[in-house]
């Protein structure tokens, strides 16, 4: 399943020298979310405002690197849409959907684009001519709602995305937490049932839309009725986050019934990490908050305030994402910021 | 059952030129770990050395003037061990069993001490005429081995506490970690079972000396033979660490059964921090671990590499605290030079 790239895996970005034309220009930098389905590219100032923007098919079959020349196209979509020359920009940030050797500069693997040691840092920085920083997409999107979105000014904060899977992401002290191994975050795959049977345990398994579908497919396989049924025309695996919204509004009760407890439980595992590390800001976005919103926000948040300890942590705020699909390139943009413009 | 003070809570730090006089002198503090029932204290230098120490009872009954009195005089004991006078004692760091307000320099609440609000920074201060740090105890033990024991040079280490309760402390980015409000390192009360009954969800409720007790108590009751009932002289209720640790040893299999669960147990909750916060390196002290020892450590050793992600933290170290005992006064005396010597 692995695309063998004959890229050398070095480091490319500190080459070009940012500051010495520059000085005078408003700082732009390049944002661009790299999913599964769609790129996403924009112009993004220092405060994150998105100046310009392009949308592109990722069409992941085409390989490594016809995914990365559409990914350079996007971003000079995006300038045109801005008004600006890709000249004017300095520096590009990139999140994709898996972990990142930053040292590296690959990523180490994307099931979705079905990438091995796949040297994005190198690739975007040849095609773009302006050095690039990578992380992978939630903890782009948690910097962005930081930085620009829900979470301004806090010192510690933790985000959790929901959708095919269940990301998250650390602000610690005023930074995006790593780790010893650039793992971070991973509050999906948090125990949340011991014992239960491996396919049951986590927190992924029991709250992300992937197992909030299954079993929804499960219940109404056993004669339990729901108007999911006919949303997705009797297909019960091409169930989407869409679809899961349309059902929970109009009043399904199977539908809100599974996606209420999946929230619920969703709120006890994020009220661990906030006892763990004694977190006053939780900010929840991705596919499955962006479409059902207020009511998963407000029954995670009642689970959460009532399972933290100490007292002092009831008053914990657990908000959605103000940024919503913008978090990742207006998070990206800003990383690049942070970690290029020295 | 709070005891009310006359002190003011204001902070007394600062009030003393440290450097001045002292810039040749070797450095030394004073590290107080004042526990329900012992107050020990060290004269301890920069390396996190014990120069000379002073065990003295507690007697919380006698009220928090005259438990403060014994922590002073402890201090004066441990100088003349040490063979040094008062006067080259610089800075001095206390470890109290409950959570402090670092702002007003108060424990918020002991329950062992009966003591709520207890100003106990300026109360030592005045004793002692040093400039005083205080925090909880586990914070101290773990900030102690952290620097002095095992836990030398790593950014980011989760140490784990597991007596009467279980207790935490963070190490990230190389400093201690309190959180939004100072409580942060509460692993035990993480849940461990969302939807079990109340008194029996959380960590603590799970793998602390008293949940372990109060297993063994009901499976004894229930006519489980278990050499504890001798080794107690039937008087149950006194099962503590020691007696838990001599029928270990000897092989007891009621008294093995439920303390490797609850190794294994707590495991799975460590390694949900472990996950969360990508860390490389857990430390465990605590009565119980300093008890029992190898056996405990090597179940949870296993238990925590078996249940993390992604599999690059599975050779994550897990193990004892080499300062035992010494943990607290160690950590106590290296917080005040980390926090006052300035």
């Amino acid at each position: 399943m692995s695309e063998e790239s004959t890229h050398e895996h070095t480091e490319y970005t500190g080459s070009i020298d940012l500051k010495s034309d520059h000085d005078k220009q408003p700082k732009l930098a390049m944002g661009i979310d790299l999913g599964g389905t769609n790129i996403q590219a924009g112009v993004i100032n220092e405060h994150g405002e998105v100046l310009g923007r392009a949308k592109l098919k990722t069409d992941a079959d085409s390989g490594f690197d016809a995914v990365m020349d559409r990914v350079a196209a996007a971003a000079r979509s995006a300038c045109e849409d801005a008004g600006v020359p890709m000249s004017a920009i300095h520096t590009a940030g990139l999140g994709v959907p898996g972990p990142i050797d930053p040292d590296k500069g690959v990523v180490v693997e994307a099931v979705n684009l079905r990438w091995n040691d796949a040297p994005v840092v190198m690739a975007l920085s040849d095609r773009l001519g302006v050095p690039v920083c990578a992380d992978n997409d939630v903890n782009v999107a948690v910097y962005g709602e930081w930085r620009a979105g829900i979470g301004n000014e806090t010192p510690n904060m933790l985000g959790v995305w929901v959708g095919t899977g269940v990301g998250g992401g650390l602000i610690i002290n005023s930074k995006l937490y790593k780790g010893a191994h650039h793992s971070a975050g991973e509050i999906g795959h948090m125990i949340l049932y011991p014992g239960a049977h491996l396919g049951s345990r986590s927190v992924e398994h029991n709250c992300s839309r992937t197992a909030i579908a299954h079993e929804l497919i499960k219940l109404i396989r056993s004669n339990h009725p729901s108007m999911v049924t006919s949303l997705t025309d009797g297909k019960l695996h091409k169930i989407k986050s869409k679809v899961l919204a349309m059902a929970y509004e109009q009043g399904d009760d199977l539908t809100r019934t599974v996606i209420d407890d999946a929230a619920d439980r969703l709120g006890i595992a994020i009220a661990s990490a906030v006892t763990l590390l004694s977190l006053d800001t939780v900010v929840l976005g991705g596919g499955l908050v962006d479409a059902i919103g207020k009511p998963f926000v407000d029954i995670v948040r009642d689970s959460v305030r009532r399972e933290v300890f100490p007292e002092s942590l009831r008053n914990v705020s657990v908000e959605a994402s103000v940024l919503g699909d913008d978090a990742g390139l207006v998070g990206a943009g800003l990383i690049a910021f942070e970690e290029l413009w020295k």
